[in-house]
């Protein structure tokens, strides 16, 4: 007791220390070990909070929030799992109100929600595990976009594009879904990470990765100094149809000269692939369908077009079937049974089948993560360009 | 009121709709806009939480924590300023618990506690304003680091970089501070912004600037399964300076071969120079004093090395000043007048000056901060390989 006393002493001294450390910096917590994996793929979470109420703790892996217990230090945990290995987000929820785990850099980019990130490793390295493989660079790219902003990109180059200055390369354009940006497919969806490692195993060709910022609205009032606009309600209203057009017309007027000015591109249909996960598949299947002179190569992740808007909007891909399954060399849709779209996607596939378009599809089980986005980039990246 | 009514029923529902949207992502708030900044320089925050008793909004130009106001739909806010131009970490304190503005996507990368950043725009835009100039691209890249671990790197390549595949380029090694990580010269510093501006004046000369990850024993921790470090206390403590010692021999033993072979570097102490602030600065003395044959240029920023450690471990720098005089053609340190570590600075200074070892000094107003910061990078930079 005498001694755990001492230790608990010198434990708040140096809390102390620390947070009187830096003194013009945000304050710092105290070192709180959090997540803390443990080998049977148990997951400890710790959070500082000593006046708080009640902390509890939620991911996409749990049904419902958990409760965390404090100590007598004031600090909150919980050991949940096992966890089927995988990347998940989470929070804390401290007395209402929902908060990233301060002790971990692992965060979630996105304009709406703050989520913190834990990794739970395979006992086989998964594909989106850093491995001793060679590895591609991710670059952030500034290039002049719609009504005089600047846009940003991720680029992925892949292992030896540095190196031989010769060797051209297929471009595969990847979107981020409602809310994500630019920076989503990189920092969650790990594609330079999946990338590297499936070419390394020979799974998937050398190719380059660009990856768009989706919300170019939002872009242009951000540096124009306008109002934010809100998400357009429904995937299907004819201002968030808008929305698309005016992304389509960065990416084809904008982006893809500048790649292809800027990196080593092949530069024709066949080497050209575009994919998208929620709003970014909706953006996809649009571009794709509005281009199908630039894209041999089209990825939907969990999203669809209504048989209305390919109606209205996209008419010659399914009345001249042969041509469009004669144009795509993959036209790949996938979902999961638990997606909030699984519906609306199994009618836009339906759809298609009805008129005689070719597409390849995968149903999974899960729901509109980017855990599942994952699968969906592993599954296609290795059919891309073969 | 009856309009009025209708209105608030209208929010309400949109905010219903947009917050069941994505039914597998973690909850989005509802569209707050925040920050909102003013022409007049005023900026006003927001943060929606109907069941919050108190909402502080916190910031590095508010010296102390300003109370919010709650609306009837539960979104608190308060109008600021108007505040200088710059860029600000800021949190919001709800009930005691300080979280990031959910509506802002800008971060402050550390890895101990969670910041947003709010960005004032000066009348004329500031140095690290993105301007309508040519702009170098900032690359992720990872590397082969100590004890098999794979460490990672944030690089500048400047403007025209891909253009010209004979021409090298002169390196600048940039260090970030405690808890920093790799990316926050990136995120906050805005060190690709203003080379980029900087270069676009002719101010300072087309250079390559590599931001390691300072906290090199937190990366072993992270990837070989191990318990996580603290911080040393102290800067002058045995741990600290062994601390250092690990990241010095990464940056030299890997960093350093691994850009010069990846990159077109030119390859001699004068086209190498080193820096970085708080630890990073510490970081940057003890490289340099040990490794006067790889870098001409040192640049200090909020740091100092105590004459202690200078006397135990530096000797050759002060004894034979002249010979330390020739060799760097820049010795730069800088500080603001309130820094906690100010008065360190100072006696280091002194230290220094009775030794007749020369360094241009700057110091400014302000705290450790990263206004400051960005402040002594943006003379620097201009001083660099001339």
């Amino acid at each position: 007791m005498q001694e755990k006393s001492v230790t608990r002493l010198l434990l708040l001294l140096v809390m102390f220390c620390i947070s009187n450390y830096a003194i013009s910096q945000p304050p710092r917590g105290p070192l709180v070990i959090s997540p803390q994996i443990h080998p049977d793929k148990k997951v400890t979470f710790r959070y500082q909070a000593p006046s708080a109420k009640e902390v509890k703790f939620s991911a996409q892996f749990e049904k419902a929030p958990v409760a965390m217990i404090k100590d007598t230090a004031g600090i909150w945990s919980v050991t949940v799992g096992p966890v089927k290995p995988d990347i998940y987000p989470y929070n804390f929820v401290v007395d209402g109100i929902s908060v990233m785990d301060p002790a971990n850099v692992a965060f979630f980019p996105n304009e709406r929600f703050k989520a913190s990130l834990v990794d739970i490793p395979g006992e086989t390295p998964l594909i989106h595990a850093m491995r001793d493989v060679p590895h591609g660079s991710v670059t952030y790219e500034y290039y002049p976009s719609v009504s005089g902003t600047t846009g940003s990109l991720v680029v992925y180059t892949p292992p030896g594009y540095d190196k031989d200055a010769s060797k051209k390369y297929p471009v595969f354009y990847l979107i981020s879904g409602t809310t994500d940006t630019e920076e989503t497919w990189f920092k969650v969806g790990r594609t330079n990470v999946i990338l590297d490692n499936l070419i390394a195993e020979g799974k998937a060709k050398p190719m380059i990765v660009v990856m768009p910022y989706g919300n170019v609205e939002a872009r242009i009032a951000a540096q124009k100094g306008g109002p934010k606009p809100a998400d357009p309600m429904g995937r299907e209203s004819e201002e968030a149809i808008t929305r698309a057009k005016t992304f389509e017309a960065d990416l084809m007027q904008n982006v893809l000269p500048y790649i292809e000015k800027n990196y080593r591109t092949i530069n024709n249909k066949d080497n050209r692939a575009i994919g998208g996960f929620s709003r970014g598949g909706g953006q996809t299947l649009r571009t794709a369908f509005s281009n199908m002179d630039k894209f041999s190569w089209v990825c939907c992740y969990s999203a669809y077009l209504s048989p209305k808007e390919m109606e209205s909007s996209y008419k010659p891909i399914y009345e001249n079937a042969s041509r469009t399954n004669q144009q795509l060399k993959l036209f790949w849709i996938s979902v999961g049974t638990d997606d909030f779209l699984y519906k609306s996607t199994v009618e836009f596939m339906d759809f298609l089948k009805a008129k005689n378009v070719n597409y390849k599809s995968l149903v999974t089980d899960g729901g509109h993560t980017w855990m599942n986005t994952k699968v969906y980039l592993t599954q296609t990246a290795q059919l891309l360009f073969k």
